[in-house]
This record gives C-alpha cells, structure tokens and sequence, in this order.
C-alpha cells in the first residue's frame, strides 16, 4: 500500500450515505485494503478472492482492467500483466457497507485464473466425514 | 474472536500443502479472520461476504448453518437466528492459499440475506461517467 498517497475516493459518510448513496467511499481497513470477489461474467463461476488498495481501485476504474494488491509480494499487481490472463472488467458492484466489491469479469489468455494453473482458485470442496474435515479435488 | 480458545484446525502447513494437500488448515489472518464469500446454491448469487473465526467455521461444519464472525459487534454471529434467514449449508470450498472460504446455501425465511432489507448486499453498480464513480441501484 502507498500509505503516503492521497487516497482516490472521498471519505466514508454515515451508515445511510454508505448504503443508499450514490457515492463510491470505500472503506478501506486498518491495512488500506478491500476485499475483491472476482467472478467470470460468462457464468458466474467464483475465480478468486483478492483485496485492493486505492491505487489499485483506482486504476481498474481508469483502465477497465483488475488490478489487485498482492499482500503476499506487498505490491500492486496488474493481473495478467505476466500470465497473459489479463480481467477486463463487465460491472463493479459494491456492498451495502461498502467494505467489499464484486468484479465480474471476461479473463483473456487462456482464460485461467489461479496462480496453480487452475481455472478457479476454489478447486477443493470441504467435507466432513465423522466431524473432522478434508479437502477433496475435483 | 476467542483469542484464548485453542483454534479447532491444524495449523496450515508448506505451501505445497496448503495448495495440494487434504487438510483444512485455514490461515486466519492477524485478526484470526477468514474471509467468506457466500453465494445462492441455486441461482449462483453472490449474497455476502463476511468473515469467520476458527469458532465461526467449526460451528458451521458441526451445524450445517452458517455461522459468521461479526466484526462490528465483536461477537459470534448465527445468521438467521433473529431474523430467520438462516443459511443451510449446501457446500463449502476453499481456495489455494486456504485463507477464503466459498459457501453455497439455502436461505430460509424471506430467502433474504442483507440488513437493508434486499436479497444481496451487493445492490448496487459502479458506474464511471467522466472519471468520477457513482453508485446506481437496480
């Protein structure tokens, strides 16, 4: 996160601005960040989970390409820019408080998404067998 | 979040085995949060994302309901039990690094999921007109 940067987007209002205003606030937490759900626009499917600071909000607005900030390497993080599966964003959808966003997205390259080779990063479901859980790939 | 209670779920191993391996070992963050990203099971919908502690997620696979950890009320949340939305578990899955969660389920009640009344929380789209984003209803 660029801590020093004057952040794109006003500051959150009230609880009623934050639900049924027309005002983007996001509100970032403690470490700068939002949550992102990122869906294929074509049909629905969950690809990832990721956060985004200002900056990256900032320029997936600008540039109608997802933008992420990658808390693992501490940087932004154009997706695709390397792998070729670059997002282009179809809609942006915010929830009532204003603390998550949805992006709905057509993925190019090889249309895959996780770092793993997989097309989604939810390729395990959980089960629960005599109370103690296990993943299982499908 | 119980900070003292001892987390019902093996501490998350090498980054092979939290990729490849069977194991929930799910990395809650300095917080001792997951994030949980929480869709229909029949329609797809994205409903919510909120977030979960080791009680959170082990009250959750023991129930088949959805428990979430409130942030803003710093306490347990059984979604539904006030208001009769409760989510019935249909599947759970979790992503690459195991620290999200996908839930699909079933809402009783109004099949409502959102405080302000609406189905989802996500009910609004961003909209960039003129490089200034603005909210819009449908």
């Amino acid at each position: 996160m660029c801590a020093s940067c004057p952040s794109s987007f006003p500051a959150p209002g009230s609880k009623a601005d934050l639900e049924e205003g027309s005002a983007l606030t996001p509100r970032f937490g403690a470490d700068g960040l939002v949550t992102c759900v990122t869906t294929d626009a074509a049909t629905g499917e969950l690809l990832m989970v990721a956060h985004m600071n200002a900056e990256a909000l900032a320029k997936t607005l600008e540039t109608g390409e997802a933008w992420y900030w990658s808390r693992s390497r501490g940087e932004l993080w154009h997706k695709g820019a390397t792998s070729g599966q670059i997002q282009t964003i179809v809609e942006i959808r915010v929830d009532c408080d204003q603390d998550a966003l949805w992006l709905k997205v057509n993925v190019a390259g090889d249309g895959g998404c996780c770092h793993t080779g997989r097309r989604s990063c939810f390729y395990r479901k959980v089960e629960s067998t005599g109370g103690t859980p296990s993943l299982v790939q499908e």
